[in-house]
C-alpha cells in the first residue's frame, strides 16, 4: 500500500531499520505470564530525542532517562511494564538508576547510552530481584529477528489488548530509510507532549536538532491528539533513535528529501496513536473528531479533544445513538470562539446538523453507521481556516470495569 | 440540627418562605408518567437575580428568562422537563415566548416577570400543545402547601433517581427569614457559573445588586465545585427569587445580619449541589474532595476539581480500590502549582501518602470505607494557604448504561 511519498511495511517492526535488535521476557512483574521486560538495542551509539509527560509527578525512570539523553545519543532501551516506579522516592530513583546499570552492562554498551521506560501501577516498589534476574537474561532474548520485536511489543502492553506497531519505507538521497515505532497505551490516556511509551527506530542519518524538532512536531498532531479517559499518566515517554545506518546524507529541514521523510515519521506516530485510542480500556471502536472553521489550528485542536474527551459523547457512540446535541454541547464548552449560528456536524457522511439547525436524517442509516467500529465526528464551524483531527474511543461497562479494580 | 447562624427546616421547601406557591403535573412531554411540567408563584414582585451556563450554545429559555430579569424582578418561573429546547433555532425562540405568555395568562402576572426553563433531549421541537395544556392547567395545581413544592420538585427532574431541595431559616433584624431551593441535575453536570436547573425562594428583603452579588459567591463555592462527567450542559440556570414578606430591614452587605444571611444562604446552594452529585448519573456515592495547602484558593479549585473529574478516580472509588497514585496523578496534570514532594492524601482519616511517599495502610480499613455511601478524598499540597472543596460522584456501569442510550 503506498502513500504519498512513503510505503508502509507490512509486517515491519521496530528492528526492521538496520542496526537495530529488540527482546523481551517475562520476569515476574505482572501476575500473568505475559512479557513484563524487554529492551530494545542499536549497533551503534544512534542519534536520539525524546519527548516527556507533563504530569507535575515524573517518574523515576524519566528522570534517569532524560539524564541519558543530555547528549542526544542513546544505544539502548530498557522496559519493564507492571509497576510505573512512579511517587515511589528516593528508592524509586536508586532502583531507575540501578536498572540502567544493569541494562548497560548485560548489552553492553555505555550507561550514559541507556533510557530506562516503567509502565504500571503507582506508589508500589519495584521487585528489583525480579527486575534485575530478567535484565540477566536478555542478551539470550534481544535479536534483530522479528520474533524479538515481537517479545519487546509484548512486554511493554499493561492493560491493552493487542499490540501497536508500525513501519515505513522512505527514499532519502536515492536509498532506503525505513521508520519503525512501538507504543503502549490503553488508560491514563491524555498525553501532554509525549504519550504513554512510545518507541521509534529509523536507520536514517539525522541531526539531533532536526530530529528532535520533529519529534515534537509530529507528537503534537498525533499522541498528543489523542485521550482515553483524559488522566495524563505520569509516565508518558516517547524515544526515537537514528542508526544513521541507510548510508543517506544527513537529514535537516533544508534536505531536498526532508518533506517527505518528516512525513513517513509523522504517518508512524499518527498510527500508533491511533492504535492506542482503538485499543482504549474498554473501548468497541475508534473514534476520531475532525474540526475545520475554527479561527486558529490551535483553537480547532482544543474543540476536538473537548469532544472527543466528552463522556456522553464516548457513552453515545458505544450506544449506536445519533445524540448529536451532546456534540454540540461540548463544541461549545471548549472555550474556543464560535458562532452558535453556523455550525455543521456530520456523523461519517450523514448530516445531522447545518448552520446549527437540526436536519432530519435516516436513524436506520445512522444506527448502521455508529455500529461500525471506526466512527468519524466532522465539525464545521464556518468560523475561520482552523483544522485539527483527534482520536478516542467509547466509554463502555469494560472501561468502568477494567478500572474499579486495576490495582486489587 | 442547628448550624453556625442559622437552622435547617426539616421538611421545608420551597413554598417555605412567604409569599411563595408552587405546582406541576404531566403533560405529556415525558414518555413516563412523572411530572414534566411546573412552576413557581410569588404574590408579590419578588427581587430576583440568576446565573446562567457559559455554554457558547444557549438554549432559546435562557434568552427569555435574560429579558425578564433585565429590571431584577420575578413574579412566576414556568419550568418543563423532557425536552431542553436548545439547538432548536427561530422555532425554540417562539417556543419559549409562547410558554412565557402562556404561564403569565394562567398565573395572572406579567409577562416581563416570567422566567421560562427547559431541560431534557437537545435537538428536538418542544410539542408545543401539551406544554399549552399542561400550562393552562397549572392555577389548579400551584399551592402553598408542601404537595405543591414536591410536584414542582418532581416535574424538573429528568434522569434524576431523587428531588433535591434545602431550607433554612435564618434570624434577621430580630425576624425570622426562611431561604429555600430545589434543583434538578444528574447528568451532563460539570457548571460553570450555574448548573441544570435550582431555584431558590426567600422571604428576606434584599437589595437586588447584594442579591445577585451573593448569588454568583455562593454558586462559585457550590454548584461551580461539582461535576458528574466533565460536560457542561446548554441549559444550566440558577435563579433566585426573594419577596421580602418577612419584614426584615433590606439586606445588604453592610446589614449586620448580612454574615448570617449569607452563610444560610451559601449552605443552601452547597446542600443543592451535593444532592446533584450524590445523585450524579449511575452514581452510587457522593465523592467529596478537598484540597488545602495551595497557592491561591482558585488553584485549590482547579486542582479539586481535576481530581473529582478524573473517570480513573471516580471508577477508582466505585470499585472501593484505594488506588491513590490516580489521585496524585490527577493533582499534577491539572495545571497549577505543586511541589511534587510535598504532598499528603488522606482517604478519610486514612493517611495514604505523606510528603509524597506512600504510606503503608490497612487495606481492609479502607475497602470498608471506600464501601460508605460518601467518600472525602483530602489532599493537602504544602504550598500556600489556597483551599477548596469539590463534590463529584463515582463512576459505573449504570452512568454507561443511561449515557448509551439516552436519546433512543
Amino acid at each position: 500500500m503506498s502513500k504519498v511519498g512513503f510505503t508502509v511495511v507490512n509486517g515491519g517492526s521496530i528492528v526492521t531499520p538496520r542496526g537495530f535488535t529488540a527482546g523481551g521476557l517475562h520476569c515476574g512483574l505482572k501476575n500473568t505470564d505475559r512479557n513484563d521486560i524487554g529492551a530494545i538495542r542499536c549497533e551503534v551509539e544512534a542519534t536520539a530525542a525524546a519527548v516527556y509527560t507533563t504530569n507535575v509527578f515524573q517518574a523515576a525512570p524519566l528522570k534517569v532517562t532524560r539524564e541519558s539523553l543530555v547528549d542526544g545519543r542513546l544505544q539502548a532501551v530498557v522496559v519493564n511494564s507492571g509497576n510505573a516506579n512512579a511517587c515511589t522516592g528516593q528508592q524509586g530513583e536508586r532502583d531507575a538508576y540501578a536498572m540502567r546499570a544493569a541494562a548497560a552492562r548485560e548489552l553492553g554498551v555505555a550507561e550514559s547510552n541507556v533510557a530506562v521506560a516503567s509502565t504500571g501501577v503507582i506508589g508500589e516498589h519495584l521487585k528489583m530481584d525480579r527486575v534485575l534476574g530478567g535484565i540477566s537474561s536478555l542478551p539470550d532474548r534481544v535479536n534483530g529477528e522479528s520474533d524479538g520485536a515481537e517479545q519487546f511489543t509484548q512486554a511493554i502492553l499493561t492493560t491493552d489488548l493487542v499490540k501497536k506497531e508500525a513501519c515505513v519505507a522512505v527514499e532519502v538521497d536515492g536509498v532506503t530509510v525505513h521508520i519503525a515505532g512501538a507504543a503502549k497505551g490503553s488508560g491514563m490516556i491524555h498525553p501532554n507532549m509525549a504519550t504513554m511509551l512510545a518507541f521509534m527506530t529509523c536507520d536514517a542519518a539525522i541531526g539531533q536538532a532536526a530530529l528532535h524538532q520533529l519529534l515534537k512536531q509530529a507528537t503534537d498532531n498525533s499522541f498528543n491528539m489523542i485521550t482515553v479517559d483524559g488522566d495524563t499518566s505520569t509516565n508518558d515517554m516517547l524515544i526515537a533513535m537514528a542508526s544513521g545506518l541507510a548510508g543517506n546524507r544527513e537529514l535537516d529541514a533544508g534536505h531536498p528529501d526532508w518533506e517527505a521523510f518528516a512525513e513517513a515519521f509523522t504517518y508512524i506516530c499518527q498510527e500508533l496513536a491511533k492504535a492506542i485510542a482503538r485499543d482504549g480500556e474498554g473501548a468497541t471502536k475508534l473514534v476520531e473528531v475532525s474540526v475545520s472553521g475554527a479561527v486558529s489550528d490551535a483553537s480547532a485542536q482544543a474543540i476536538a479533544k473537548t469532544v472527543i474527551g466528552s463522556s456522553l459523547v464516548k457513552s453515545a457512540v458505544f450506544g449506536a445513538d445519533a445524540n448529536w446535541g451532546r456534540i454540540i454541547a461540548a463544541v461549545g464548552r471548549a472555550g474556543e470562539p464560535v458562532n452558535p449560528d453556523t455550525v455543521d456536524i456530520r456523523l461519517g457522511d450523514i448530516i445531522v446538523l447545518s448552520q446549527s439547525s437540526p436536519v432530519a436524517f435516516d436513524e436506520a442509516e445512522a444506527l448502521s453507521y455508529l455500529r461500525g467500529d471506526t466512527v468519524r465526528i466532522i465539525v464545521d464551524l464556518h468560523h475561520g481556516n482552523g483544522t485539527a483531527t483527534a482520536w478516542g474511543c467509547d466509554l463502555t461497562y469494560d472501561y468502568v470495569r477494567i478500572n474499579a479494580a486495576y490495582r486489587t
